[in-house]
């Protein structure tokens, strides 16, 4: 019974989030209904990280494990092929060993934000960014930031309804940059972490957009996080322009 | 009776194009209706190119008369309120002289296309680049567009329908380069000229392609050149991967 690790790249906008609900649609669900086209199902695949209703990926990992030894390229094509007219991609696969993980033994997680801060409204990139409306001061988020990268209890930038066992979590990196778009200069967020919390990314964002604005200073992200309470987060912002953008594994099964 | 410019981005999936249409959505139209809803009509307002159905735009010109002296930047802003929810933005505007044309006073349009070569099917960018699912060879199609700079006579280049009165054109530069996207590496062709023909671009691009995958040799472009036959065109690709980028004038009326 072979086992593939899966490299997905997703639109999150028209699902309710990375994983399979009864009622709605998710990605989980529509390749697992694309696997049942080529196997009797049911099938059930892990992924590295959930992402909620609306958030996108890049480079979203998953296994799987078939009756058949299809072959990597045969079955990411015949994957495609099933997923079709879903903005869903397999864009790499790999056999992999039996007690390959893609959820447990990835080492690390990236997240990529994009935030358009323009008057005029989105064409091309709606529903693909973050827009505000006012610029937003990159140094001070940047300042801002620094009081987060590290090893801290994140209470305050997790959902209530986190099931993490713990807040405390390592945040290896933050950083902030422009970066060009096709409806002008964008404000590219990247972090970095071996795991993340629920809403974890968006708390962060949604919190320096309010530094950018001047609306906080940069030391208000550090009380905040002092806190240790929900409350004190600013505010969340919305899921359209995140997207899982990498896993990495100790031997990286597409390489 | 003040004149604007107009810098507006669209997105064309859902327009029959630039040109205004009795029956069907066109972004010229969309345009004068937001105007109409400022001030009684009709209204009509100038491009400085026309855009074909699906084709975008990141930086369309177009100007307009007001009876009402709006000031720029409040009617920019009341225009944009008018044109949601259509993907179709006024990125800037400028009070301009009332002989100024954005037709005729134009001195280069610049265009872009964008090309994804790849198997598997594009999520984010499936209606904004032109899919090809073999590599291209960018050293064969810059050599082969290489016969197209210059001074020639572009027959072979154009629609059938093209209502300009001559098939000579100039094209100042045809450049190929990677770029980064989204959904991987995309191929860019950025053309220059100080107008072109109907279906020209998308008629060279495809062309080039064919190019790009050996099935024509560089050469072959510069003898469809001089065959001046429309027959002797390659295939045009489809409009999605196409954007309007720029129009030049003598003064930029927004800088």
């Amino acid at each position: 019974m072979p086992r593939y690790a899966l490299k997905i790249e997703y639109d999150g906008a028209p699902f309710a989030g990375w994983q399979r609900q009864t009622d709605h649609p998710s990605v989980q669900g529509a390749i697992e209904s694309a696997l049942a086209r080529l196997e009797p199902g049911p099938h059930r695949i892990q992924g590295a990280g959930r992402t909620d209703a609306g958030v996108h990926a890049l480079a979203q990992v998953a296994h799987c494990d078939t009756s058949r030894d299809w072959g990597a390229y045969r079955l990411s094509e015949a994957l495609n092929y099933h997923l079709k007219p879903l903005p869903v991609a397999i864009t790499a696969a790999a056999e992999v060993a039996e007690d390959w993980h893609a959820r447990f033994s990835a080492t690390e997680r990236r997240y990529l934000f994009r935030l358009l801060a323009r008057r005029a409204p989105a064409t091309h990139e709606a529903g693909r960014v973050w827009q505000v409306k006012s610029p937003l001061d990159l140094d001070a988020m940047r300042a801002g930031a620094a009081h987060l990268i590290g090893h801290h209890d994140f209470t305050t930038f997790r959902s209530t309804i986190c099931q993490a066992n713990s807040p405390v979590k390592t945040l290896d990196d933050i950083t902030i940059e422009t970066a060009p778009g096709l409806n002008g200069p964008e404000i590219h967020f990247r972090l970095r972490a071996r795991s993340f919390l629920h809403n974890q990314v968006r708390s962060i964002v949604g919190t320096l957009e309010r530094v950018g604005t001047g609306h906080w200073q940069p030391e208000d992200v550090k009380h905040a996080l002092a806190a240790r309470d929900r409350a004190a987060c600013g505010p969340v912002c919305p899921p359209q322009g995140l997207y899982l953008s990498g896993v990495s594994y100790h031997d990286d099964p597409f390489s």
